[in-house]
């Protein structure tokens, strides 16, 4: 392929987290285009009916789901591998991409997250206090717990990296951005494997532009990451406007 | 494969529907656990920790995702193909077969089947008739404009049928048990397709259990399938008492 993928996505979001770093290790070139879903405009609600991100856009496809993203990926690269060749464990890493997607998404961006960052920097509102001592308290705690469970003491969940281990590792990013560490006592394997991952070369690559993007305010975003020579997309999806409602068809 | 596949999850499902009517394309055999998700008990809880239904367990993988269980029968079972042989087709297919398990699980099941039937049968509330007028005006038409645009007018929308149709299919069922029916002169090319898909074999031969189980008191489910001869797991997941709280690990 000549002309580099099409990202609309920021750096922030763990979904298009999840989709650059198996770019990255498909080696597929990109450019972004970094918006966050709240400031996207009618064009961009056309090319995602969700309003998620990623969207990703080449010759071939527009796609606005990270999962499919990352399926249709595997497909069109197929090497290296990110699904395991044994149907059962393949199972088992689409099961745990879709736990970390719908779960850690969950509890991870629209409970912590959210309430630190996105409340009172996109909407002016603020943190809930009750709501977020819950969620340190009793939610973080149960995914942690799954989590402890499942992840390997050493190397990977299925031997060589696949998307699960993708998949589970972009949101502890976020849970950083929120200041929250894994307690290395109380869950040491989800500690250690949380390390590990961030320590690879596809995620330590995007660590000094997400550093960055979470203590930029939204309207600078797009300035800052020319200073940083990022792979820029020319065209915007954004709007300067927040705008609320998720759902648009 | 010698034991039938267990699914535990009820008729009423969009989601269990999806995953039957796959394993009888594939020729499948099994057994079901004709569970509502609030009547789980612990033991549900800990083979699926989102509270999801359907739960499979054959002899290699316990899964607790329709997704992922339509992604595993793929696997194991090739013939016939449920996803289209080109890699841009199947992966629109993957996403239509996502807008129908987010968007159209949002406004055919917790907007419009939870208003009208789950809220008054298993929680004892009234339905929220401001909330049901807007599903009504708003959202399920913005859906419908939605896959107006995407179905086609005769056949399947891959040449072959695909998970996508299926997916999709899946949604128009529980609109009937809502007494919803789609608007022939609005949207032709979406009640033409509904109508065709319910025609097929592997939807029709659902149909009587699910017209039942809609009229049947949940804690009657089991005895009346054992009357009409369902193909009923001896063990049963169920509690007597709807739990609040579908998220739990």
């Amino acid at each position: 392929m000549t002309t580099p993928v099409k990202i609309i996505g920021s750096y922030i979001s763990p979904y298009v987290r999840k989709v650059l770093v198996v770019l990255h290790i498909k080696g597929v070139a990109y450019e972004i285009d970094p918006i966050i879903p709240f400031m996207g405009n009618e064009r961009f609600s056309k090319l995602s009916p969700l309003r998620r991100i990623p969207v990703l856009i080449d010759d071939q496809v527009t796609l606005a789901d990270s999962t499919v993203i990352c399926e249709y990926l595997q497909d069109r690269y197929p090497t290296p591998a990110l699904y395991p060749d044994d149907i059962a464990q393949r199972a088992r890493a689409r099961w745990l991409e879709e736990f970390a997607d719908t779960r850690m998404g969950d509890v991870f961006i629209w409970q912590l997250f959210n309430q630190v960052a996105i409340n009172p920097f996109v909407w002016g509102q603020k943190t809930d206090e009750a709501a977020l001592k819950k969620t340190l308290a009793e939610d973080i705690p149960q995914v942690l717990n799954y989590l402890e469970a499942e992840l390997p003491a050493e190397g990977f969940l299925f031997g060589e990296l696949s998307v699960a281990d993708i998949s589970i590792a972009v949101f502890f990013r976020n849970a950083a951005f929120a200041r929250f560490q894994v307690d290395t006592a109380r869950w040491p394997r989800t500690a250690g494997f949380v390390k590990r991952m961030h320590a690879l070369d596809c995620f330590a690559r995007l660590i000094p532009f997400e550093d960055r993007m979470i203590r930029t305010p939204i309207a600078r975003h797009r300035e800052v990451l020319i200073e940083m020579q990022a792979p820029l997309m020319a065209e915007s999806y954004g709007t300067s406007t927040p705008q609320r409602g998720v759902m648009r068809i």
